[in-house]
């Protein structure tokens, strides 16, 4: 697809200026970043895969831009970090229309520029079927102050960002809708699934030394939290009625909390921390659902009784339990 | 593939190490580099998608995992670059055999072993179909000392590392063997095919303040040449028979010379400069091979007369011309 790729390349040069990182951008056989003095860099990669990811009937063509960015966004969020610069290597099959494309890359940029990350190169190709992005994302960090996953100590209290579970409650009543569903009904659930990054809360938390661990939670709550357990060598007891959840489906309560427990794609941070935190980070709520213990393993305490918390790795499109 | 991605996160962990670069690598979310003071960060990715980048009857795993990093490092080298770490993400569908997958791997981390390039990271996921590997590869250099490919000046002369079309001439023939052919033919054709980045010869050539100008030659020299001619806004002349060829076949010269023209995947790097430059750097042959020119566009000159070069963009798998 020579012409369509030089279209697209054309479209994503200076698309999106912002920062001071990009030395040399789009157009030459690397792209040049420029690190603040003292900075560490920070590197994640995240695919975003038609029919695993997003389905083409399903997603608008701009959420699945704004959501492949928003994963490796995310990332940088969860380290404490600040976005310096974004890649984007896009496969494309021939049968997949060009404002499909234009609007993908709508969506990508509207988020690129929301936090004035630039797109400073990338690789396009044709695929043999379907679309396939990878976003990369470089960040920076001030040496040694990165928030990892191995940081959590027995005793530290558990806090999520925001609430849980609307982007798996969304996707699955779009799944169950009609194709001739009202669009504005359509486009109220999809509107969950346009998550912001935390890279301001993620910032703040580094800045006042507040989080041992973070994480952000793309495949779920009970998945993420295993992986800070696992890397911190503890376990973690967290409360059912605590969990902020996100009601998408009134009057259905047990619903929300599997979603909220087991629901990927919220992209909301997951941290630990011996301090108690205020409810607020800059206008964002925070919620102390637990705390980290010697204990290893999960555990949900509900009327008063704890129970093993069982970890559904979060698989797009497949009805968890 | 829950178990097999773990099983592939597994080897891929700690599989490489090298250099000092990674601060933390796999399993957080995201890995953390720290980079020579004084430098700036060079990116660059690159797909490798089956059916569109290679085949799985005629490429060998361990080969598609080699050139997958080498198309990385070569960019670096392009900009006379050191890589720092790698960071592969790589989407395989469910009916992908494993032992593929470990072949793969084990090519693509010989080639990082060779150049202690440590695997820090990326992504893994199914694919809905085939294999899809995205390489992101990190380098730094000093602050303002990357060789772009906009400084060629007119007057500058050309020269080329090692051979060209070597690897397009070989598929060609790996194309028309028959199933049955010798195990011994195939093994020799595809030797042509294992490039080395030329990351020495690109360090040295910025040490040295040799190149004005720089590219690896990954689409074929005349579609490279005219990047360099694009951005630096001006023209080339090349010699037909100062072009260096890698003979695979012999007695067919201008199939050769075809080759060497438009063929892709060499990974060799054609760069300018003001300077005679010796005909060996580090052990590898450089040739001068023509002139920039203040008329733009690119002449071949033969048996003394000087014709329009056609600029062909190498296509994998299609017959060019």
């Amino acid at each position: 697809m020579p012409l369509s790729e030089r279209r697209l390349i054309a479209e994503i040069r200076g698309a999106v200026r912002g920062g001071d990182a990009v030395v040399t951008g789009i157009g030459d056989d690397c792209a040049v970043l420029r690190i603040p003095k003292g900075h560490e860099v920070l590197v994640t990669t995240d695919f975003s895969i038609e029919n695993v990811h997003f389905r083409r009937d399903w997603h608008p063509a701009d959420l699945v831009g704004w959501r492949c960015l928003a994963r490796g966004l995310s990332d940088i969020a969860a380290m404490g970090g600040e976005p310096r610069a974004a890649f984007l290597s896009l496969a494309v099959a021939g049968d997949i229309p060009q404002p499909w494309i234009r609007r993908f890359m709508t969506g990508l940029l509207d988020l690129a520029g929301r936090f004035k990350v630039p797109l400073a190169g990338g690789d396009t190709a044709q695929s043999a079927s379907g679309i396939q992005a990878d976003i990369v994302v470089i960040g920076s960090v001030p040496r040694g102050k990165s928030i990892l996953r191995s940081g959590a100590k027995v005793g530290d209290l558990i806090y999520v960002t925001g609430s849980l579970g609307g982007s798996a409650a969304a996707l699955d009543e779009v799944a169950r809708l009609n194709p001739g569903s009202s669009r504005g009904m359509r486009t109220e659930l999809l509107r969950q699934m346009r998550p912001l990054p935390r890279l301001l809360a993620g910032q703040w938390l580094r800045q006042h030394k507040i989080a041992s661990a973070m994480i952000d939670i793309s495949d779920g709550l009970s998945t993420d939290l295993s992986h800070i357990c696992e890397e911190s060598l503890v376990g973690a007891d967290i409360e059912a009625t605590a969990i902020p959840r996100t009601r998408i489906l009134p009057g259905k309560e047990p619903e929300a909390l599997d979603y909220a427990l087991h629901g990927g794609d919220d992209y909301e941070l997951l941290f630990t921390s011996s301090k108690q935190v205020a409810s607020n980070i800059s206008g964002l709520n925070v919620t102390s659902i637990g705390r980290i213990t010697r204990t290893a393993g999960l555990r949900i305490i509900s009327d008063g009784k704890a129970r093993r918390l069982p970890v559904y790795g979060w698989e797009h499109f497949k009805k968890r339990k």
